[in-house]
């Protein structure tokens, strides 16, 4: 189950305030919590490609060398997508009988060739990308909804979004292909993988009719509950199945929170909607104690709730420190189904089967690698995270009003420019100093210490490492969803305009 | 139970990430925890004051008029304290046979006239004063420690005090004493009122040697860990000795955690330590997802973690949202042992036992206000803040590195001047943004709406305010703990230097 944009500080078991996710909540209770679990960047696509490869997205494609340490997505423009070359997670899954499907956002490229059912998964419910609109269609179409591989509507048409009063009736829908896929398969005795990703928590937040109005969060809140009603719904409908003790479930989302926004509230963004922003001031999700939020490298870009579930294997209402990563979802899950990882690639995931099952061995003191595009910003080990690089965004955006630290500012931290630190790591204790305030002295015993275990590790990671052909170069009008696999029934197909292909832009 | 500058987010209940209060867990998954509990002040003698009253400190005195919107306390030299036209809550609950204990911290005047059994309380074990020192006893002595009206020594001398490892065995001392007491009681088969007001949390922090170096926080996290474990040994007490079901606990600490730092770690304060500074940049509480600590009226420094605990009353595992302050627990304790408050005061905390029982008739939406000093400087009514003045600390303090709201600013908002805003309050909705990072636009439908409805309550607040006279006015040398009773059986009488009162001086 993967959140779009959701923070670490949403769920009530971290300290929301106004404690809305009782079904979450309850899902820790009876599972194992991972507060120190990271996604493998702070922007949508990279992190949803490391999921299903296992693979840092420097690794696997999902970046760009348009511009240093850029993060880029798959918006309706982009040229690539996944590469064949990669194995996903439902590919391999295959092996063991393993049915697959995904319900909700893809995010890994929306031309044909990119899908998810080219890609390893039986079936679809659900959009190539973010349900951003409505658009005039002469200029750029709305995003289609997709069953398996077949365009069923479009955001805005066939699929409403009221922008308005934020109601959507999506969450629902992807409930409901969720509880009946599930249903499908254990009525047929097969094994199956479910890739569950709503997308109601992403800017622009909706939530279905009963939800609306009844947070005390806003509308945001609204669609945090009905997300937690939904995953509630599942769980209850895998033990009214009795298969609880025979699934394993994962909660945790693609990166922290969106904080994007400027002090004037009910003040719009004027520019090109993308998935990287926010539209309404009111629509903030909570990273907690920690520092910023999506697309930066700051613990609250990349630290993400967390949620193990397997009732009669993970020991009930455990909280475990293991410093863990969406890419360890891969061979873990590989490891549950009896399979083991392709061994002719480097992968970045670690098999926690392990630790969710409270075997004496541990995964150690393995780093977390905090990449934003190209460059590696920051390395946690242990308790330690040392910077290398620093910048929330350019001074230039930061002047027109994105902000991805709002009412935050650590003095040579949150830098307005792209400030290298490599010679001298700004280095912090996120057990001490979970906000990344108090930049431990340079001239202390404990950094030198520190830093003398932490610089071979990003030696060695940095020396071996083989990045993968970058995806997330080019742009094209052309390649925009205009006329997707099923238009002509629906009678629904575009004209495609000519292709101009050139470099992405990518700001952040 | 009252902690001294334990912030809102150091329980793992609520969020903190090292999730190292297992005991408190469990006492809010036991009893009922408050979002929405305030204290009546951000700073330890004025909160003190009005827990035992019921009042705010700007009626029972504990503040000071040498400056507009200081925060003032009971250091050393104080010459005032609690006013004997004050009604404390153990000299009302005697009528009723309660037996009172105070174990730690009272903070309330350390003149004699101002002791806690001069008081109501029929015993204490504990200090007048914070656990500042060590000094030189020819400038300033160390504070006494009491049992019940005489010194049993100080601090530094015969209670130790590491400063540089962090040992001391007091909060072990506080924990046997206020179970010593309740067994006494309790074989007595006496009604009791214990105040266990430990102080570990204030700087400079301690633990007792089991629990140093056992948090993944540092100092201050073994210093709440092994608070944690001495609640759950009280807890613990009371269902041994059978009497859970008739004892009405609560939890709650003082003012929001004291961040204040700078950002060069090492680097110790040159000032004369004061209950209002902080000594190691590594001691640090937190405040969850709120705005600045101790010392301000944002939410960091006023909102406060509170559970609840009443086995057979209070229904297990509740969130209750109710607003609700310290002063509450006046009127509610009295009420449930069947006491009526004094009616010829003004009162301002509210009976919240039909909210503790699940009544429905609750406490609507009482009015929550943000004193410093003698100025109101926000109120809080349903999910709506406005801010009437706003101050961190002045630049002067700010540029010598004492900052209040270290890697937070909100410009505007977390100001270095004293701004008032009274025309025109800062208004924030603190379901959609608890940290106080976007006002409402002025110019919008909501702020209309919402200040008319809050202006009135306002203007009739302060219209029939009467302030009571300030006790925190005048300070003088001569005042200090020279020569307690007691002194003269341990031989520990020093020379009391000749009174030169002279008006304290409040910076912040």
């Amino acid at each position: 189950m993967l959140m779009d944009d959701m923070g670490w500080g949403d769920l009530g078991v971290l300290g929301q305030p106004s404690k809305e996710t009782p079904n979450l909540d309850a899902m820790a209770a009876q599972g194992m919590l991972f507060p120190n679990f990271y996604t493998a960047n702070p922007l949508c696509s990279p992190s949803r490609a490391a999921l299903l490869t296992g693979r840092l997205p420097v690794r696997n494609g999902f970046y760009t060398t348009n511009g240093h340490a850029r993060n880029a997505y798959t918006p309706q423009e982009i040229v690539g997508g996944i590469s064949k070359d990669e194995m996903l997670l439902p590919q391999i899954m295959k092996k063991k009988g393993y049915v697959s499907k995904i319900v909700g956002k893809w995010h890994l490229g929306h031309r044909p060739q990119y899908l998810p059912l080219k890609n390893g998964f039986d079936e679809w419910f659900g959009a190539p990308d973010c349900h951003f609109g409505p658009y005039n269609s002469s200029i750029r179409p709305n995003i289609p909804v997709y069953n398996n591989s077949e365009m069923l509507g479009r955001y805005y048409e066939e699929f409403k979004i009221d922008r308005k009063t934020g109601e959507s009736n999506l969450t629902r829908m992807y409930l409901l292909e969720g509880v009946d896929f599930i249903r499908r398969q254990t009525e047929a005795q097969r094994p199956f993988f479910l890739y569950w990703a709503p997308d109601a928590t992403h800017a622009p937040v909706y939530a279905s009719k009963p939800f609306l109005g009844k947070s005390q969060r806003g509308r945001y809140g609204d669609a945090v509950m009905e997300l937690d009603y939904s995953v509630g719904h599942i769980l209850l409908w895998l033990k009214r199945l009795g298969i609880e003790n025979d699934t394993f479930v994962f909660f945790t989302s693609d990166n922290g929170a969106a904080l994007m926004s400027g002090p004037n509230e009910g003040k719009h963004y004027k520019l090109i909607p993308t998935c990287t922003q926010s539209f309404s001031l009111r629509v903030t999700g909570s990273n907690g104690p920690f520092l910023c939020g999506k697309e930066t490298t700051f613990e609250g870009g990349m630290r993400e709730p967390a949620i193990a579930w397997w009732p009669g294997h993970i020991k009930a209402g455990t909280v475990n420190f293991q410093l863990a990563s969406v890419m360890d979802l891969f061979p873990t899950s590989l490891a549950l189904a009896g399979l083991s990882p392709p061994d002719d690639r480097a992968l970045d995931g670690l098999d926690l089967t392990p630790v969710l099952l409270n075997h004496p061995h541990k995964q150690g003191n393995r780093p977390i690698f905090y990449y934003r595009g190209n460059e590696l910003m920051a390395v946690r080990i242990g308790q330690y995270k040392a910077h290398y690089w620093t910048w929330s965004n350019s001074l230039e955006e930061f002047n027109k009003g994105i902000n991805f630290c709002p009412g935050e500012e650590v003095p040579g931290v949150t830098t307005h420019d792209q400030k290298e630190h490599t010679l001298q790591p700004i280095l912090f204790h996120l057990g001490r100093d979970p906000g990344e305030k108090f930049p431990i002295s340079v001239s202390s015993h404990e950094y030198q210490k520190v830093l003398s275990s932490i610089s071979p590790v990003v030696e060695q990671h940095k020396s071996t490492l083989v990045p993968g052909v970058p995806q997330l170069n080019m742009c094209d009008m052309a390649v925009m969803n205009w006329a997707p696999t099923g238009c002509e029934k629906l009678g629904k197909c575009l004209n495609v305009p000519k292709s101009q292909p050139w470099k992405c832009d990518w700001p952040h």
